[in-house]
């Protein structure tokens, strides 16, 4: 989903400039850049899924079920409140029932009552989970992080700037 | 969805940053600064598809049918055969005539036999639609596109930095 927000354009030309031409065209001059700019973060992300979940696809895993695991993967007894993983992940508890439903039924997380909270439960990831996740993270590293395509100045910037962003909507505390 | 790739940390402190910590910590130097940057494309299209779909919402608009509205606007005419609109916004034929069919029930496009082609509709923008979409933009003008949060140089470098990659992607021909 998510584009061009551009009229009429000749095949392969850059759809969000045609875009950027138009708001100007029409006297948005304030938003231009802006439109650009949400446009491109949009798209971008579009490209990053789509490979991120067809490589993912041969695991039985998508984007959200790799980040649940590399989440429990990383904490301490690789287990973790339900409360607290969608506090992380920043998923809806709808979603991330969801998310862990699937997880157990495949084997990589069980879920145990939590004796501080009877409404949420632990996720704790198993063996197969723990090995399923670190071969996932490999591919990954191997064929999207360490080959982006941009240059290490490239990729610092995109993470200074994005990251700026993300503060200002209240993403963390800078 | 998608998010912090991390561990544990205090509430307030950067996800992102977390993440990438754990990266380096299991000797993923090469991946870390990507994964960084992948993550944090991800979660600033979280952010802002989460802030316009919001101010969409009273429009009965959800961002994919606002680009569907802004790309017949903008077309000769105001129309557009659906082949031609499913290449422009990259969707997926059967999400398009989702869209399709839900903006022609509200009364915002209608949808005409194409004559050149028997398989392919054509999409016509109503008048009720061209104006729904001059609102619509207008509020997306001033409250996401114009005020980001980010210097002018910020914006310009995002446009850029993430031009690059969507080039690299085989998005446009540059």
């Amino acid at each position: 989903m998510t584009m061009p927000l551009n009229g009429p354009a000749a095949p392969g030309r850059d759809p969000i400039a045609e875009a950027r031409r138009q708001w100007l065209a029409h006297g948005w001059h304030d938003a231009a850049d802006g439109m650009a700019a949400v446009t491109s973060v949009m798209r971008a992300q579009q490209l990053l899924l789509t490979q991120i979940d067809a490589l993912l696809r041969p695991f039985g895993l998508t984007f959200a079920r790799f980040e649940l695991l590399r989440l429990l993967s990383f904490a301490h007894g690789r287990r973790m409140t339900m409360r607290k993983a969608g506090q992380r992940l920043q998923v809806h508890p709808t979603s991330l029932t969801s998310l862990a439903a699937r997880l157990a039924s495949d084997g990589h997380i069980t879920r145990e009552a939590n004796p501080d909270d009877g409404r949420s439960a632990i996720l704790v990831l198993t063996d197969t989970g723990a090995r399923l996740v670190e071969d996932a993270t490999a591919v990954l590293n191997d064929d999207v992080f360490c080959g982006l395509g941009l240059a290490p100045q490239d990729i610092a910037v995109l993470v200074d700037v994005l990251g700026r962003f993300r503060a200002t909507r209240g993403d963390f505390a800078p």
